[in-house]
Order: structure tokens, then C-alpha cells, then sequence
């Protein structure tokens, strides 16, 4: 699969998106040759058409309430190498080539715990340390 | 992997979980072997106890509004082999063994739209037709 670019959706294609009484739509990001889920996010009409005219992910960030090019503060980007929704339109699945890590926490994918005889393990290890990600920059 | 049953979480296990201002929490289904994302959906606390206590998938429909044991009308259940959750505690991952097909359109998984060349195309045929799926229960 090649890394896809694309001009922003035409009202017909978009109209296949049922965004939220917030304009947002659930995005899970997923590692196309691993399977691997990485993360889950959500994006309004903006920020999917930036990632199909960039071929990078972008997200709406709730929290900040802003646009979130994925990686822009630590460089851990997101190739989008597919894009598909699913039945009634309200999540959208990303095709993805991640570079070096989708959590914050430096871990490779957000869910790094698991509910295991009644308790939370962790199930994965911190490969890049946060202040590496973003410090100094 | 085996399957896992347990009783329903403590308070202070609970507390990991971030639902929402509707007492929902996301939650993808992943197929345990071949990695594929089967369905999103939605659960609260009593569809989460249920998923543990059952060892198999229970979420809440938002549109009927009531609990939904995945497969009560069509047999297509989902065995619960592992439980994630995220970094910010607001989205599950169920890795799961899905009988038959996720979808209610009887295609295996819910994400059979892709984004191509500029228009959606369907990626996926229908496995078992809705009407073997949900005629004569």
C-alpha cells in the first residue's frame, strides 16, 4: 500500500461522515503492516481534510480545543496509508505508518494496560522517554 | 490467550475508566489472532461489568438506549480474551473472538468503506446477509 494524498472530500464523499453534535468524528489510528491499534483520537471536517491533502494525521484535540498535527511537537508522525469508515459513518479508521511512537507516555501504543486478574498491568514499556519527545523543542 | 471472566471491577479499578458526561466510554473490538478492527461501540459501567462477569461483549446502545449483549439477536457473539485501556482512560479495547460476522451487514468487519482515489469503495463482500443474520429470532 502507497501513502495516500488527496484533495480534501467533496460534499457527497463527506456526507458518508456523520460527525457529532460537536462536528467530531472518532478517529482509532492503526499500524498497517503490524495491526497494531495505536491510538484512538477524534477529527472534525478540518482536520480530515488536512490529512488527506498532507497524507499526515491530523486530529482535533478536545482538550486543547484546537488542531493537532500529530507529531508536531515530538516528530512521531503518522503516514496515512488508508482511510475507511465504518457502517453508519460515526468512526473512521486510519491506515497508518507510524514513526517511532503513538503515546505521549513514550510507549509505542496508548494501550499499555490491561485488566488481568482483577488489576491493571502494564503491558508495555516506555521506548522513548517523555523529555526526549518533548524537551527542548 | 484464554478466555478471561471476572468479577465485576473494584471502585479503585473502575476509577482508570474516564466516561463521559453520558457515562460512556469507546470501545474497540479487535479481532485476538489476526489483528483486524472488527466494530466500534459504546459502553458504561453496567455493559463493562457484564462483559467481565460474562466473558463476553455487552455495550450500550446509543440508539435504542438500552444494553446490548453483541450477538443476542444474530449469534454472532464476541469472546472476550483481553481488556486495554487507554493512556487517558477514555477509550477500551476488547480483543476478542468474533463468531461469524461483526457487522450488521453481515460483512466480517464494520470498516468495509475505504477512502480511494477520491471516492469510497467498498473493500469487503457480505459474509452472511442480514436477513440469515436477523430473520425468524
Amino acid at each position: 500500500m502507497s501513502e495516500i494524498k488527496s484533495k480534501a472530500m467533496a460534499k457527497t464523499e463527506l456526507a458518508e461522515i456523520t460527525f457529532d453534535d460537536q462536528g467530531l468524528v472518532a478517529a482509532i489510528a492503526q499500524q498497517h503492516d503490524t495491526g497494531e491499534i495505536l491510538m484512538m483520537a477524534w477529527m472534525n471536517a478540518e482536520s480530515l481534510a488536512l490529512t488527506l491533502q498532507t497524507g499526515q494525521a491530523h486530529y482535533w484535540s478536545r482538550s486543547r480545543q484546537s488542531l493537532w498535527h500529530k507529531g508536531e511537537s515530538s516528530g512521531q508522525t503518522q503516514q496515512l496509508m488508508d482511510l475507511r469508515v465504518d457502517c453508519d459513518g460515526d468512526t473512521i479508521l486510519l491506515s497508518v505508518d507510524q514513526t517511532g511512537v503513538a503515546c505521549h507516555t513514550g510507549r509505542r501504543n496508548c494501550f499499555y494496560r490491561a485488566y488481568r486478574n482483577g488489576e491493571w498491568v502494564e503491558i508495555a514499556e516506555v521506548v522513548t522517554s517523555p523529555d526526549d519527545l518533548y524537551g527542548n523543542k
